[in-house]
């Protein structure tokens, strides 16, 4: 029996992480439940799961959490920490965005291990969390479903045979689109992802590559390999989820229909496999072809500017998924286009350059100075 | 350092096999090689590697060997057993049909591992080859591409968690053509295989998708898999080897450019992996897609011939194999046309079924009949 507390359970990948446990009560349960804003979703699941404790973002949402759970000893509080101290086997890290570094690192310290979506913590802070991971022996297991497919294809083989490792991308809803039609995309069309249904965030992410851009560096910290080693190839299907290339010349890949319950369920019970007998098989014949191309890098700057930040360390990449961050609110919220998403982070970087990282506060510090810096470039239309 | 005895020395496999151990003299070196009629390239290889011992086909090209090896210590003879029981650690069985059987029961013995490109060996014989391999502490490995692919999905991953292997065929020459075209095929046309340069009687096998069928009764024994758990997909391209299904509907793929080196130098070196540099890199962006399709088992009925020997178990393996060696020989010397190969192979599977296979004298009586019932077949024009 695993038990599993989850950080942002009201989100895509908290639901269908809960969907899973639901179907293997035998094997799976519930330790505590970490939610935002929607506190209606929040309840109903504390009260299907029950689990020691749950949390919320807004105090203003206490008492009718705290009301809706009387009488049940659940423990209803404001911090995500709390629930990352539960007295679980494993955290799902599933919050968007910066939020959901506090926590994992919390996790990490209580010796738990954390299954990570919230791909922004290794993207802010990999060095600083992974050396947390070492020190009191917790395991960092990818929850993103390229690196579950990394994780798949590097089981049973030597580290040192792998030559590099490549993270397919759809290309989003606007792969073959030209600049101009770039620049008049509406959040609409920028949220129609042909292949996974996911937040809003990520979904943005997916259509400018800035999200595979942080999943390159996600791989970087999750396996340990210099950035050179990671590359992208663009495969509009997304049925193959990653491949690594090894040093003989020979690659392994792995495939599956686009559903993240099925690497949810890797994760949470490698070395195990769940079945999920409901889902639709992969049918290669039916599909006829998988296609691959190069990413172009014109087109889609983020790529080009998260490798940038890669290479510059320090709190580059925080200060790059800070200003992006308050870059893709901008465009949902209709006050910038599209091709100024990229922009506005690439304005920050230069400012914000040459910083180091040492410590969370400093990470948290370029954090702040970056989205301050975002919202002026934005508002000043520097950008 | 690895010695390796190899049957078939002077074949497609026997001389990739060789050019591989050339690359590597500190990790690979040459115990023994048995041959068939190539004798000027078996001196040369002889002359070249140094192995304790040879083995050519033919009494008669005894004294040319002898004249040409003399004052080098190396051992000649007419007994490719011999070869099998030189001191080697692994034996590359290369020779084609059914020649190969008792020199890898041989070495099987002898407690050497046996890396097997002769498939007709498991074809023939599977449950008693493995029984000796177990008796005797030996090891099977592939040496296909398909196998070998496989090899490489399922290490790391947990048997039980296996649903189901699929090997790919490229669908050979013929994949697109009419049984009106198939019907007019010349060997000229079957020969010329879209991918792989093989030797003649595997490329007709391929042409047929016999040599599909035959490995899916190796994959049976080399992976201890039911039938029913062994799928076959054309994969035009060649690139994907193949794949392995897991039980949570995850697939695992092996990719490469089609180059037997590439297998060759994994059977001969694993666990560790050999980098052949001078090789062109798989570049899935310039190949633009990869395509699958179902095979049509009525233009290629080889393989659902291979299905059902596969299930009637006993010595009808040994039947199908023997009866399509000797159709493919008719083929090749235009006195049967293409789609006749099967169809030798199917008659003389209704005069020879049911008969019992308890030990190898049983299987090379079953194999001398069917060869001497298809001979008939092909000459009365019965099929």
């Amino acid at each position: 029996m695993r038990h599993v507390a989850i950080l942002g359970s009201t989100g895509s990948i908290g639901t269908q992480t809960l969907e899973v446990i639901d179907r293997f009560p035998d094997r799976l349960g519930v330790a505590a439940l970490a939610a935002g804003r929607n506190v209606e979703l929040l309840i109903q699941q504390a009260k299907q799961f029950r689990p020691e404790c749950v949390s919320i973002q807004r105090e203003q949402d206490l008492p009718r959490v705290r009301d809706a759970l009387s009488g049940t000893g659940i423990r209803v509080s404001t911090d995500p920490c709390e629930v990352a101290r539960a007295d679980a086997d494993l955290v799902v890290a599933a919050f968007v965005g910066s939020a959901g570094l506090r926590p994992v690192i919390e996790a990490l310290r209580g010796g738990t291990d954390v299954a990570l979506a919230n791909k922004e913590v290794l993207v802010m802070a990999g060095e600083l969390v992974l050396a947390e991971a070492r020190r009191y022996g917790a395991q960092i297991r990818p929850l993103d479903s390229e690196h579950v497919a990394i994780h798949q294809c590097l089981a049973g083989h030597a580290a040192s045979s792998v030559r590099r490792v490549v993270l397919t991308a759809s290309g989003g809803p606007f792969r073959g689109a030209t600049l101009e039609e770039l620049a008049r995309a509406t959040p609409e069309d920028a949220l129609a992802h042909p292949n996974w249904e996911m937040g809003s965030k990520i979904t943005i992410d997916s259509a400018t590559l800035m999200n595979k851009g942080f999943e390159v560096m996600e791989a970087r910290w999750l396996f340990d390999l210099e950035p050179e080693r990671i590359d992208v190839l663009i495969h509009p299907e997304s049925i193959v989820h990653s491949l690594v290339e090894f040093s003989d010349g020979s690659w392994l890949a792995q495939l599956g229909i686009p559903d993240m319950r099925v690497p949810i369920a890797y994760t949470l019970a490698m070395p195990e496999r769940l079945p999920l007998p409901d889902l639709p098989p992969l049918d290669l014949a039916a599909l006829g072809a998988l296609h691959f191309e190069t990413p172009d890098v014109a087109r889609f700057p983020a790529l080009g500017l998260a490798r940038d930040v890669l290479a510059a360390g320090g709190a580059a990449p925080a200060v790059l998924n800070a200003a992006n961050e308050v870059a893709v609110q901008a465009f949902l919220e209709g006050r910038i286009p599209f091709t100024r998403i990229a922009a506005v982070s690439e304005t920050v970087l230069e400012g914000q350059a040459g910083r180091l990282a040492p410590d969370l506060e400093a990470v948290m510090d370029a954090d702040r100075e970056a989205r301050a810096a975002a919202h002026r470039a934005i508002e000043e239309g520097r950008a």
